[in-house]
């Protein structure tokens, strides 16, 4: 087994780590830059390092991290999510010192991570994708022809983009020669790549992706599904598992596809395979090559540890399930609970928190590095807490949600909470019938009257009456 | 559906019925004594009544409660556990005024509260009892007759006893004589009745306990059992579910032991059965007609949410399961977590906590209505909080609790936190090989050194540094 850990991360995703760690008697190493001193998983791991001023070089810099991991004894990094998790050069560099990098080798980060070859592996395993080109294009012709075999809308992507840029869909012909050489322009300056290549855009898909775990002896599993659906701007808002949308052989379909993808390309460690659903009809979207941020629902519906299982495989232990073991019970929603105010935009809604009691009871479970008094950084990502609910019916799950929201208590900064308690309240959620246009569709659940604490009241009267009394 | 509830109790209890009711949409009504005005059962739910000054008198008032309940327009009234919970008077009154009560019949309360009474029940029934008397004992000559058929040691019991107390054991004749007197004078005195009854003493037998959900059309099903032989003093330290120690035959022959026990007395909404096994044999012990303190570890394993199936039953409705669609999944540990001392002899602690933060992560579930800032009062049981930790398997679950009990904080009183590390790394708890004896035959344990908060280190570090220069 792994002796000792470096979590190349921070937030909640470290303090689970540190968790897993903990659980498995491996020493845990954290890594921090100032703005992040007083952060939970800086408290919770074992050793602690200061990478310096700057908010975010520390945790972006793969030689750095790699070499502090050498110098503090560490036999592994776990990357966590966002950050350095799917750069295949910092898993090169790992792969070069002799430290385990927990994830899969950089040679299937970078194949994954290039679209056009990911598409190519994947239909080469038999895997559908979305009807589009072989490859990159050749020029804007090649793109109109392709277009009217395959149908507009179509997308135009750049080969090397990703986190949504580089990406323009066109309706018509005309739009299409007017987008192509932007989308050309945006990659080269974005991602030092000309290359571009042509999805038929799918109108209001359903967003599954499912778990997979493997390891280095050639065996590979799914979890099962998790319907994302419920995003805004390609950021996902509340996730469940499983899908509720799914028949039993849906189900069981994409769960094999997702396995055929991961063997395809020798995959190892955790992964996720994101499909597009529309009708009955399933494409491949992407492969993350990282733990994600809603592995959570996953271990609650199938009981598996799926960090646990990342430092196992990591270790060169094979899986401790084989697929037949391997069930799900119940419905799991996650909250991404986000400082942002949903009322103006989801603008950020950085700044301290000056009160913070954690939900509890039946079926919820909280990750999260925040505290009565933490200041939130604004340097990174706006979501604090990950709220997460399980009961065995859809029914039971939606007022478990319901509940868990109203239960926590979280001031100081605004948040999606109220929000989502708008979600869980519309016919379409309770009968879980919903895509990716579901919140665009619904402006409306925006208007909402935010509860007000008894003390913020009694100071909002004060205020009033102080005001009242000067005029 | 109810529409409102009392809930006839306070604490962590009090507020998992909140929660229950939150979920399920039923208005909930709290009551509370001076010393509890800022609990968070209060807080909580839909509305609170004040019963005045008195700590206890208006928790252990049947008449008052049940009134209140007709006056704020309640349907129901949940006892909790403890308080009125079994008391027969209680319930009684519920039905006579026209409200219900969640939990039996009053005369199921009653004649499981009669301990002859429920022996004959189950021996009618053919679940197996310990050897001793056919109802209450006429004189000391038939108490040693019977002494002698079953064996010593035995145990003289008032038949009205409870809570550990009206109880003697007996290793010999010339005990028996010394005792027999003392009981009926306890007996009479604590509970108003001279009535005693023999037992065979079963010595270091586990304590293993069925859960069970009755509904008033007939329906009887199990949710498998708890090992609570982890326990001081007849007080339950940590529990367990399922047993460890049970094969799957004996699960089964226990689970439809207590299916037949409950049924045989038209049982009605949650109970508990509890057994004493001594090698392979069964014996039953009592039953609690009520919701027990360790009811969260059932719901872990079999997902079940018992509260609501409570709040179900007594609306009249049929049981949402069959037996068959009952299963468990993993292992459920519960650590109560007590302002005690367990080096000074479990002394309780109470006073200010000063500092807390819920554990939280995978597989950790938190049951308590502390808070930092909250002053335990002296006046109630010395629980402040219940950690449920839950994973797949035995080896899991363990480290899993050791690192939510160490991922916990809780500062300003003492608990039996660090107590529980220690039962944990025992390697006879670890390979699940205990009995009742396991607390006490480890004093041992006791011997752990506290891990001191670095501010508390600071403080002594300067108080000595203080008196240095004072000298």
């Amino acid at each position: 087994m792994l002796k000792k850990v470096l979590i190349a991360n921070r937030g909640e995703i470290a303090v689970r780590i540190v968790r897993a760690c903990a659980e498995m008697g491996i020493r845990s190493v954290a890594i921090y830059t100032e703005p992040d001193r007083y952060g939970l998983h800086v408290k919770r791991a074992d050793e602690a390092y200061s990478l310096g001023e700057d908010a975010l070089a520390g945790y972006l810099d793969p030689l750095r991290l790699v070499n502090l991991a050498v110098e503090t004894g560490c036999d592994a990094i776990h990357p966590g999510y966002g950050f350095l998790s799917e750069n295949a050069e910092f898993a090169r560099l790992c792969e070069e010192k002799g430290v385990t990098f927990i994830g899969p080798k950089s040679a299937v980060i970078h194949g994954m991570g290039d679209k056009t070859q990911a598409r190519d592996s994947m239909r080469g395993a038999g895997v559908p994708v979305t009807p589009g080109s072989d490859g990159n294009l050749a020029n804007v012709d090649e793109a109109l022809e392709l277009a009217e075999t395959v149908g507009y809308p179509v997308m135009i992507k750049a080969t090397s983009g990703g986190g949504g840029r580089g990406i323009r869909r066109c309706d018509s012909a005309e739009e299409l020669i007017q987008q192509y050489p932007r989308v050309i322009s945006e990659a080269t300056k974005a991602f030092g790549s000309a290359d571009v290549f042509l999805e038929k855009c799918i109108v209001n898909p359903r967003h599954i992706e499912v778990q997979i775990l493997a390891d280095s002896h050639g065996n590979v599993i799914h979890l099962y599904e998790r319907d994302c659906s419920i995003q805004r701007r390609n950021q996902k808002l509340i996730e469940i598992a499983p899908s509720p949308q799914l028949t039993p052989e849906q189900r069981e379909y994409v769960g094999n596809l997702a396995v055929k993808a991961a063997a395809a390309v020798g995959y190892e460690n955790a992964g996720t395979v994101e499909f597009l659903l529309s009708g009955n009809k399933v494409y491949f979207m992407e492969m993350n090559t990282r733990v994600q941020v809603e592995h959570t629902i996953t271990e609650q519906i199938t009981g598996v540890d799926i960090v646990r299982e990342q430092l196992r495989i990591a270790a060169g232990l094979p899986l401790s399930y084989r697929q037949e073991d391997i069930s799900y019970r119940g419905f799991a929603l996650q909250f991404r609970i986000n400082a942002e105010d949903p009322k103006n935009d989801f603008l950020p809604s950085f700044g301290r928190i000056t009160h913070y009691y954690a939900p509890g009871g039946p079926g919820v479970r909280v990750d999260t590095a925040i505290y009565t008094g933490y200041d939130i950084p604004p340097y990174y990502d706006s979501m604090c807490l990950k709220l997460i609910c399980w009961a065995l019916t859809w029914e039971e799950v939606i007022a478990r949600g319901k509940r868990a929201l109203d239960d926590m208590r979280l001031r100081g900064v605004k948040t999606t909470a109220p929000y989502y308690q708008q979600i869980l309240s519309h016919p379409d959620f309770e009968k879980a019938v919903f895509d990716t246009s579901f919140v665009p569709s619904h402006p409306e659940l925006l208007n909402y009257s935010e509860k007000r604490h008894p003390s913020e009241i009694a100071l909002a009267l004060a205020a009033a009456i102080a005001a009242h009394m000067a005029a």
